[in-house]
């Protein structure tokens, strides 16, 4: 389309200096007739604290008449645990059905990865978002005595796991080597492992050219670390991908240049685009944060808008960015944008 | 105690043929006047095929006169995922209250790691092995339709979470470096977050010369492949310990080496000692399989029973054998059983 309204949650900690660089990232890469209106929302750790919200309805309506959302990082130590994630992150991912977690795992030349060797690590997880041990379903009684008992309720349908599923197969489709892996733990969660192992192999039969492959999650992290290669495309619960892309992240650069996308595939709702990395309160406000994830969560973003040749020339400006980085100083947030800046728009 | 009853359970792949060199080097390290008796049980895949069952009441009385418990691996592709895990392996720890499941990792001199560098590792995790989502709690409606909900529920009690907490801190305080980190998921498992949460904090208090830190589970898989060398004891939820083990396993060597306790700490039931990894069924009966993980098992056995000076002389052996492997040709599992023999009896 040949404008674009965005919402612009910076929030918390690194998460405004990280979103000021893909802001100006964005900017430079827009073609002219390409309208870009931006909204900035104060959602996080100072609202919170201000009015105690974290998500109103109001908010939530705010937010529906957007193209899509950019999002830096929620979260702060003097907020509890659990107050922010529950009440904004997790809260606009379901009211919004945010059901497909895209996270890509690339290796770009020259990024250091904790591995021996330089393996080829190029594939995409994709987490499903509105399920799982995610829903809040649970409770505690006899809370704070020796007679507690506190539940978690995983909560997994047939709806959920098949759009999910078939969103992975339609991506490893379009990929050059068509493989695509169920992360699970079946053996163990038999109810929800069988769901998701039976949706997967009656979808697998709309795609016989994609090569599938079962893998529990421990098994799963095993074979992130010896044989990240052997991966093309991986679709797995809300928890499991939780945990997975991390690692992910950790292998393929870290979380430095890690982009999610919280995509609403059917487009009823605007989709959330942010870095995994959270916001990284220890070095805030000293310009020191990698804003590359966040501008590669640009990046997914355009993809996501249909803006395919843009997107595809801020991730080859960031992959030149931390090529040319090898053993030089280190650069500020700010450095890092304008670098990237100049790379996309010449 | 001069006299050891052992309950023997090859199971199934490579589980017979590492468990029979397990049992050459307990023979081979155990003191004349200490009397080995073992009792062969055949569980596994081809009594399941035969009658069906996996694991009676009787059996479990039958086990139940055993000092403890040696088991190789369990498990073929021929079974139904879930059947043996849930009918055999899950059932005995349920049955006998395994909730210690010890699993340490360490990487020995001259063993080959995924991670760049030589990083120290030397940290145990103590998993809980009776709560969580491996309760079998949950459910499925409308099985097989579009409208099916399966649910897993993860049940946590203050009583489970207290005894494997307190357990953890008092083997963090035994260690020179005296740190305890619990690893959970407290931000979006709120409700057996917090129970967890509270619970550490509480124990804590008896252990002040214990360091302790929190850390999400995510936030984990990646300190374990960037700073492996930051932990020292972890303690944490079933399934979470279940999958940060494999990735410790494949950071510290490999499955191959990866021991493991099932342990009934008041020694009501007897534990069960078992190495991290399966039956292999592609590697079965060939001679190929590392029994390195299997002897390491008996080393916690024989600690658990109170053997320290035979437990500490295996795992030295092991080493030794692991550090002279280096470079050198692939050995048979019989090989390396008779290496660590005469190692052991040396
Ligand atoms: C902050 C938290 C709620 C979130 C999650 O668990 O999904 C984060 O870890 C992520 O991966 O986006
Ligand atoms: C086989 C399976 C039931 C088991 C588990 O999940 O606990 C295994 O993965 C393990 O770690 O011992």
């Amino acid at each position: 389309s040949r404008s674009i309204n965005l919402a612009v949650i910076p929030g918390d900690g690194i998460g405004q200096e990280v979103v000021a660089e893909g802001l100006k990232v964005l900017s430079a890469v827009l073609p002219q007739d390409v309208k870009l209106e931006t909204k900035e929302y104060d959602f996080g750790a100072r609202r919170y604290h201000a009015t105690g919200e974290t998500l109103t309805d109001t908010d939530l309506e705010q937010l529906q008449a957007h193209d899509a959302i950019l999002l830096g990082a929620i979260g702060d130590p003097s907020v509890p645990s659990g107050v922010l994630e529950r009440g904004f992150l997790l809260k606009l991912r379901f009211a919004f059905d945010h059901h497909v977690n895209l996270r890509p795992s690339k290796l770009l030349p020259g990024v250091q990865t904790p591995l021996a060797g330089q393996p080829e690590i190029d594939f995409v997880v994709v987490r499903e978002g509105t399920e799982g041990p995610y829903t809040g379903n649970g409770g505690t009684i006899r809370k704070g005595t020796p007679q507690e008992v506190a539940t978690e309720v995983s909560v997994n349908t047939a709806f959920g796991v098949e759009r999910v599923v078939r969103d992975a197969f339609a991506r490893a489709q379009a990929r050059p080597r068509k493989k695509l892996a169920l992360v699970h733990k079946n053996n163990v969660l038999t109810f929800a492992g069988h769901l998701w192992t039976n949706v997967f192999n009656k979808v697998a039969e709309e795609f016989p050219e994609v090569t599938t492959e079962y893998m529990h999650v421990d098994a799963a992290t095993i074979y992130l670390v010896t044989q990240p290669e052997r991966f093309d495309v991986i679709v797995t619960d809300n928890l499991f991908g939780d945990i997975i892309t991390d690692l992910a992240a950790a292998i393929s650069g870290g979380i430095g240049v890690a982009a999610s996308g919280n995509i609403n595939p059917g487009g009823t709702y605007p989709s959330m685009f942010e870095p995994v990395h959270g916001s990284a309160p220890d070095i805030a406000g000293q310009g020191k944060a990698d804003p590359s994830a966040t501008v590669l969560s640009v990046a997914l973003l355009l993809r996501h808008l249909g803006h395919e040749a843009e997107a595809a020339r801020i991730e080859e400006a960031v992959s030149a960015d931390l090529a040319e980085r090898v053993g030089g100083p280190a650069r500020s947030t700010a450095d890092i944008g304008d670098a990237l800046v100049a790379r996309v728009a010449g």
